[in-house]
């Protein structure tokens, strides 16, 4: 079905709105979607009452189910090769914090998948899980597109690199700013974080935060509340000079 | 690292042991392993207290979580494409229904993987749930040793085909057995059920069912219990003939 599919959108002209679309999509996943009717109902919800030829509801509810269990693989496989000593118990209690409902509601707003939710209520009577309802069905709309092993980069790109972080997970880490302050002082580094309202199209206050060390940028986030935001951008410039050291 | 292992198992011949763990393996497979040495930590139970060289256990308790994992992404992708109008809580209820305890046993007992475990107490010293374990670990290896789409692979011959039998886990067939009766009486065929003893290597009491209609073999299937056995095999008859319909 894929490569049908596939051909018939390269002889395709898409729509306008499939061009943005496609070109939104393709930045997001770090590769190019194939079928968008998979995407396009990752964002349609229930109360827009769409259905198919045979009367069967159009929304993204299944979606999430198979997106929650392709997450959960995924991240176990990943713990698993990344913590050798960790037993069962622990494992399945590490991957329960990464796939917390809070969590992924964190990913679905940071994505802002809510920007194309198609319905017929307005977006301030969905509840806060929304997001991550739409995060699991858009992973569920990239195995049924691309197949495993894409929905895995994509999760390793958005959800491992940027938020899996073990000894945080396990409590060892308690902030990330204190890290990145403490290796400033030592190395006797001027830092500075650089915060501003930004609020998107989102209709809810969010906060951008750029971290300078000596002047250079040197990880931006973006959160809603200034703390969460400083700590995310500390995360990232904390991995960044961990992979440097790495590579050395 | 899989490429590196195949060369030099192409390379290097196998001890007699291993060459025929490798083609016993090779049949419940139905590919080839590669790299042998998941497959062993799959039936290396935690009493043989083996430790790798950083002093971590080796044992297939690790693997059980990995193989869960796999399991539960398989048997989603497939329940989510096979039921169109199933929605979610559906879908989540149906699959609690595949991966039960009670069904995960009967899969590894079907396979008979006990005879490969390696343990310093004595068989009769498990409990029931070993038989699901070691499914869950062997699946855990098969996903190390030759990733997501083998391991799919496997999960669909060994589990779905003989035994993801929608109707039946909706309660809306009872028994294959009284459906399989009821055909032979319509289509005028004469039918029979031998039932012998089989009880293998194992230790407990198994029986094996060959089902006749007008005198040639359609099926055979072996459990623990009489009754179960002819279910199994009129289970198989059923979907031997659903195929042929379908083909038609």
């Amino acid at each position: 079905m894929g490569i049908i599919k596939k051909i018939f959108n390269k002889n395709t002209r898409l729509s306008p709105e499939d061009g943005i679309f496609f070109d939104e999509l393709n930045k997001i996943l770090g590769f190019q979607p194939v079928d968008l009717t998979h995407y396009r109902r990752a964002f349609t919800h229930r109360s827009s009452n769409k259905q198919d030829e045979n009367g069967h509801p159009i929304n993204y509810e299944r979606l999430e189910f198979l997106g929650d269990a392709m997450l959960g693989s995924v991240i176990a496989a990943h713990l698993f090769n990344e913590v050798p000593t960790g037993d069962e118990g622990y494992l399945t209690k590490m991957r329960s914090k990464i796939v917390s409902r809070e969590h992924l509601n964190e990913l679905g707003r940071d994505l802002n998948l809510i920007k194309w939710v198609e319905s017929k209520v307005s977006a301030q009577h969905f509840g806060e899980n929304i997001h991550g309802n739409l995060f699991e069905a858009f992973i569920g709309a990239i195995y049924l597109d691309r197949g495993f092993n894409y929905c895995e980069k994509f999760i390793h790109k958005k959800v491992i690199a940027p938020y899996v972080d073990i000894p945080k997970l396990e409590g060892k880490v308690i902030s990330y700013k204190s890290l990145v302050i403490e290796w400033c002082q030592k190395e006797k580094k001027t830092f500075q974080y650089e915060i501003y309202e930004d609020n998107g199209t989102e209709g809810q206050k969010h906060f951008a935060v750029k971290l300078k060390i000596d002047g250079k940028i040197i990880a931006r986030a973006r959160a809603t509340s200034k703390k969460k935001a400083e700590e995310k951008a500390s995360q990232r410039a904390y991995f960044a000079f961990q992979e440097k050291i790495n590579k050395k």
